[in-house]
């Protein structure tokens, strides 16, 4: 038995400041649980003169020789965020034999199946609840609560700063523009917001679901990503209207063994659990042959939550650190062919500017027809509504489900007819 | 290793159907998982002549002794329900020295403490997941993903039968009659529903929860129970204009080193996650000092997702069979004092059917303070709304936080007033 159990911190900051706190408040009864105590060695900042309460000024470091040099660090926690030099302190850290926690989504979805497998070559664990989803859990009731289910579909709200613009946009009436800035004043969106509104962080954090839920390795750039700035306060009323919501989902299914990765503004029935999502909060739903759904609802960020993950990351190895448990055997990820979105099959909301005039919505609808789509359900709003010009309209289209391809097909006749002003957005629809 | 893994069932029915089933769908996958294929050894059933699909008559017998004599049986799994003979069989698994995973509440809040101190003598576990929450995972993540948090406080929508019918009075503004009868019509509710609509099964649940997130053991007649059959739709429509849904949370929190379990229909705040939770489904909050506010929502019953828990829970167990694992050193559930419902703080709505004369909310307002409740807020209903008699009027009022005995005590005194014609609904508030 270890007599205790050192851990060495890359980053200082909020997230670092809330992770020594704990260890300093429940210190007793995480030693209860681990089988040690656990003892913070060295913490790794790039400005060593700052001042970090809680931390002895000895411990601080800015280089990583020293952490990996402490003979005493046996777990090296990360959360400085970033792609470099995050990727290779943890493989350094890993390669030295310390195990790794971390809490980094872009390194994780990029790398995380040559640093699983480095991992275990190194007689290691590589740990990173902290890297999705923030304080909601994940790991443990996919790893054990619905172990006896095949997990067929990941369904989540995964990025907190988009959740609560679509939320302002449909309670408040808010313009995407006026949300968003107010969502920069608020410091819930940075000041080049397009990591959040392009999709961008909910891709990474997709990628490391599907590794978590299916052992599939998908890369981020494989995950078919689109972000919410092209959605208008019409397309939040309209859907409103239809009896929807709209929720940027990022979402992983697998199809006849091939795999389906998405992130895209989608129309969720008001009654889904989904849909009642709201504000800051995020939530990760899944798909089981026994269980059917279940989803976990929590706040995705925060020091707190982030904090709660990590540690929980911690006193797991912590436990075979203190036992000298060697890690269980290791499933190499699956690499399976993704999709791409021509072979989605989804209904779909289409949102289509025209011209005011007989037989446009007949061309639209043989457009449709001729491509197997078939409608569901039509509206048209007049410009008293949307504030286009006299003599133009919105039409909005509800169709059963079909393709991605045929979808393409029969935009790219619509966007040819001479009454076809704009195509506005075309978002998938669940629930 | 073992080279098999026994398992007996006692009962039979659709979720001993669903449980073989999935044995035998996904026999391979759970094999790999618990390191030696599970095979069903006996099933006891009451009526051994009828027709069991999938089981081979054979392993049929209406004898518990039969089953414990089965020298390959390691794990027996309960799900006969109800207190005995299901708590005798359990009591004789275990003392045989069989691990045994069980789907029962009603065992578990009654004997769970002292069942689990006999497990542990006889070195075998005691599992049981599937007795709260259906399908809903619970206990990894209380073991697992939350562990770093001091879990302070367990709030539930627990039981389906009384979250659909509230659900129906809020959504259609039926009455308690009509809904009861249509939930017993669809099968959702029982001929006799007490154990149901006066919360009895929410009772059992969270005394099971009390176990599960504190480790402390509190009996089913210690949970202040109060069930739904008093609500009427205008506590209903009164809480909606008030911005609020009365959902029957189950309720437990450590406060000052003391226990608080309650069942109460509740008013909570239309925003708050547990609000949203609508119909049959079910959902478990839990709040720890770390992560605030996380939320668990899933089907609470059914046959699948019951099957997924008692699976999770015979692939835990069956791990440490195959591997010859002991059990983990035990900790005896703590007994803390519960505290009495006068004790409870917590703000509230009242309900006061009064004559409609002045003098009378002055009286009613003087009655409350004297006892330092303070009101938040009033609102007055005349008989053209509530359909009482004329000059008379219903007072809808809301309240600051205060301790139930100061409610109690202006209560009396209310009581006694000529112009109070009845104490309708006091609920607590949430959010």
């Amino acid at each position: 038995m270890a007599s205790t159990i050192g851990i060495s911190l890359l980053g200082a900051g909020n997230i670092g400041g809330a992770v020594v706190a704990a260890i300093q408040h429940a210190g007793e009864r995480y030693a209860a649980r681990v089988g040690a105590p656990l003892e913070i060695r060295r913490v790794l900042v790039r400005d060593t003169s700052k001042k970090r309460p809680g931390i002895d000024p000895s411990q601080i470091t800015d280089s990583i020789d020293d952490v990996l040099a402490d003979e005493g660090t046996s777990i090296v926690v990360e959360f400085m965020g970033g792609e470099e030099p995050a990727r290779a302190y943890i493989e350094a850290a890993l390669r030295s034999g310390r195990h790794v926690v971390t809490a980094n989504k872009e390194v994780m979805a990029k790398h995380g199946a040559s640093l699983l497998q480095l991992a275990y070559d190194n007689g290691v664990r590589l740990l990173y609840e902290a890297s999705v989803g923030g304080g909601i859990p994940v790991i443990a009731p996919l790893s054990r609560d619905l172990l006896a289910n095949e997990v067929t579909a990941v369904t989540a709200i995964i990025n907190g700063t988009t959740n609560y613009m679509l939320t302002a946009m449909t309670q408040q009436g808010a313009t995407y523009e006026d949300i968003l800035a107010e969502a920069q004043r608020l410091g819930y969106a940075e000041p080049d917001p397009s990591a959040d509104v392009e999709g961008i962080d909910a891709a990474f954090k997709i990628a490391v679901l599907c590794g978590l839920a299916f052992n599939v390795d998908v890369a981020p750039n494989e995950v078919d990503r689109r972000g919410i700035s092209t959605i208008t306060s019409r397309d939040i009323a309209y859907a409103a209207q239809l009896g929807y919501v709209v929720k940027l989902l990022a979402r992983a299914r697998i199809v006849g063994g091939e795999i389906e990765a998405t992130v895209r503004p989608t129309l969720v029935g008001a009654m889904e659990p989904l849909a009642k999502v709201d504000g800051v909060l995020n939530a990760v739903q899944f798909e089981g042959d026994l269980v059917g759904r279940v989803m976990f609802e929590g706040p995705g960020a925060g020091q707190g939550p982030t904090a709660s993950s990590i540690l929980a990351d911690v006193l797991d190895v912590g436990q075979d650190v203190a036992r000298d448990r060697k890690p269980l055997a290791f499933i190499p990820r699956r690499k399976l062919r993704v999709r791409p979105p021509e072979e989605h099959t989804s209904r779909a909301y289409l949102r289509i500017g025209v011209k005011d005039q007989p037989g446009v919505l007949a061309a639209i609808a043989t457009a449709l027809g001729d491509e197997g789509v078939s409608i569901s359900s039509v509206l048209q709003y007049d410009p008293e509504f949307t504030g286009g010009d006299p003599g133009t309209a919105e039409l909005v289209l509800t169709t059963h489900s079909a393709p991605g391809r045929a979808f393409n097909a029969a935009l790219d006749v619509i966007r040819e007819l001479d009454a076809a002003l704009e195509i506005g957005n075309v978002l998938p629809m669940e629930g």
